[in-house]
């Protein structure tokens, strides 16, 4: 294995993106010493157990001293304060960068907090499951995934230098690195992200609580098409607070357009215009496909959740087939 | 084995569904000879390929001949003209029955179309993907899932034994079945399947289209969660053009109750309300957690599709944890 990228490794908050960061870390070798802080008492003493880290405590400080790269993983607006914490005991020369979804509010929060004398350079993994803690980390997560690193508008040498440096970084985890604007950023990510979790969390929260239609109902026919939805809307309701309430112009800009379409849509079908709703309907098969040829999606039907190869042992997935 | 359920079976429409009812019931002996008819003559072609039927004609009154079971298969504003078509060839005695999202409308257009002397018993499996055509259907689609029969208002002894047999028939294709008011099964398809299905496909179709962020720009960050969506939005536009324009009315007023939500968390959005956001985003996660524990969705983390084992020949599932 070849040398480290960063010889020490601070990862601040540990749910499921720190610790996958650093389950990813320790398995590519991209660095050989971590340090965990997270606020939460019973989240450290998962992070013991699961003996992934040589330091855990809650003080951020302690955790960030002679780190070379330190990773903040709080949740979007927890960012601030955290770097707060962190500052007095940041190594010069240090790589400060996050997880956050939320990119310009991050940016405005963690500069703001630290020294001059470190490299920030804000980030974001385009990747993660429905689960949250430590123990819902993994070292494959970012495999084939997109981190979109939003650099600060500086072209000095030193922090071209750094960004270089945790381009390598995110490579060695498996994941491909985009460099962006943070405002582009907030915008694309509105699509591809906060839009659809704000639109799951609506429609499992109206399914749950309709006159006509019992809870039962609901559960026992989802699989018509609402157990998708809510998939995301099991997700962290602290994060996902954060990531509306600090992204609120493109979330509310990007929700706008939803509203004339599905306005649009619903006029459609009041009036029965099927030439209309058909049209709509077969330009979004091409949008699946492009999205499995771009590798970020399984061709499988269903997602392969109910077609899985039922394996028994001493079966081989060639002998056996799906 | 034991004896068929019923000996001959006519599928009217050879598609995902019709094709899966087929293998499914072949395999579990539910019947012994198979006609097919389909309108689309690439259909019947890969019909005859795939030798699961045979009988496979373009004529719904010749694949109906001495049937004693009628499944129609076909997009749900075409049940009537092929119920009109197979109506004079339909055996006395013999169960109708079909497979449509919508059943109010199509237990109308049947029973218009139809003799008396057959019993029609609407019917709506509850299970699919986002795939279409002969070559999606499986043999395991309907295990575990339900399916929804709508019986008419009927208590003559011969009509209660042809219902029942019919439950008999799902039974063994592997599914449960519940009894239900056509009226309330389209409200409550409503609910889990067809507003479902409008949402994605207008998410999906306004990200497609945007003025600001590109489709490459959705496509490669897609697993955001934007990615779910696609896939109920790859669904069959023809289908799905005829569930919303003959359930107009409980989509309609199930779209409503959506769209007030909606403007609900767009307001707390705009005003900052942290609190109102938390506590909608907390109650959604329990209704996940019942539909897996009713056995209507996968427990792994991303539908499982990002996290699946690696299987190298020669390992079994016992050798390798995931």
């Amino acid at each position: 294995m070849s040398s480290p990228v960063y010889p020490k490794m601070a990862v601040i908050g540990c749910g499921l993106i720190g610790a996958s960061v650093i389950l990813a870390a320790r398995a590519s070798g991209a660095v050989t010493h971590v340090a965990v802080a997270d606020a939460s008492p019973a989240a450290r003493e998962r992070v013991t157990a699961l003996g992934f880290a040589d330091l855990v405590t809650a003080d951020p400080a302690e955790a960030v001293k002679d780190a070379d790269l330190v990773v903040f993983a709080v949740p979007v607006m927890a960012m601030g304060e955290a770097a707060r914490a962190a500052a007095p005991a940041l190594k010069t020369g240090a790589t400060v960068t996050d997880v956050g979804s939320v990119k310009a509010a991050v940016a405005e929060a963690l500069i703001e907090a630290l020294p001059k004398s470190c490299f920030v350079i804000p980030g974001h993994p385009i990747a993660g499951t429905e689960q949250s803690g430590p123990d819902a980390g993994f070292a494959e997560l970012f495999q084939n995934r997109w981190v979109i690193l939003t650099p600060q508008a500086r072209d000095d040498e030193p922090y071209l230098d750094a960004v270089q440096r945790l381009r390598d970084f995110w490579t060695a985890l498996g994941a491909q690195v985009e460099l962006m604007d943070d405002k582009h950023h907030d915008l694309v990510l509105a699509v591809t992200s906060h839009l659809p979790h704000l639109i799951a969390y609506t429609i499992v929260g109206a399914a749950a609580d309709l006159e006509g239609v019992t809870r039962g109902e609901v559960m026992k026919y989802s699989a018509g098409g609402f157990r998708d939805f809510t998939r995301i809307a099991a997700s962290d309701p602290t994060m996902w607070r954060d990531v509306f309430l600090s992204n609120k112009d493109a979330v509310l800009e990007i929700l706008g357009r939803f509203t004339e379409d599905l306005q649009a849509m619903s006029r459609a079908i009041r009036w029965g215009e099927g030439d209309k709703l058909y049209e709509h309907f077969s330009r979004t098969r091409e949008i699946r496909r492009g999205i499995i040829a771009a590798g970020q999606e399984s061709p499988e039907p269903n997602f392969g959740r109910d077609h899985r190869p039922v394996l028994e042992a001493g079966d081989t997935p060639d002998t056996k087939a799906q």
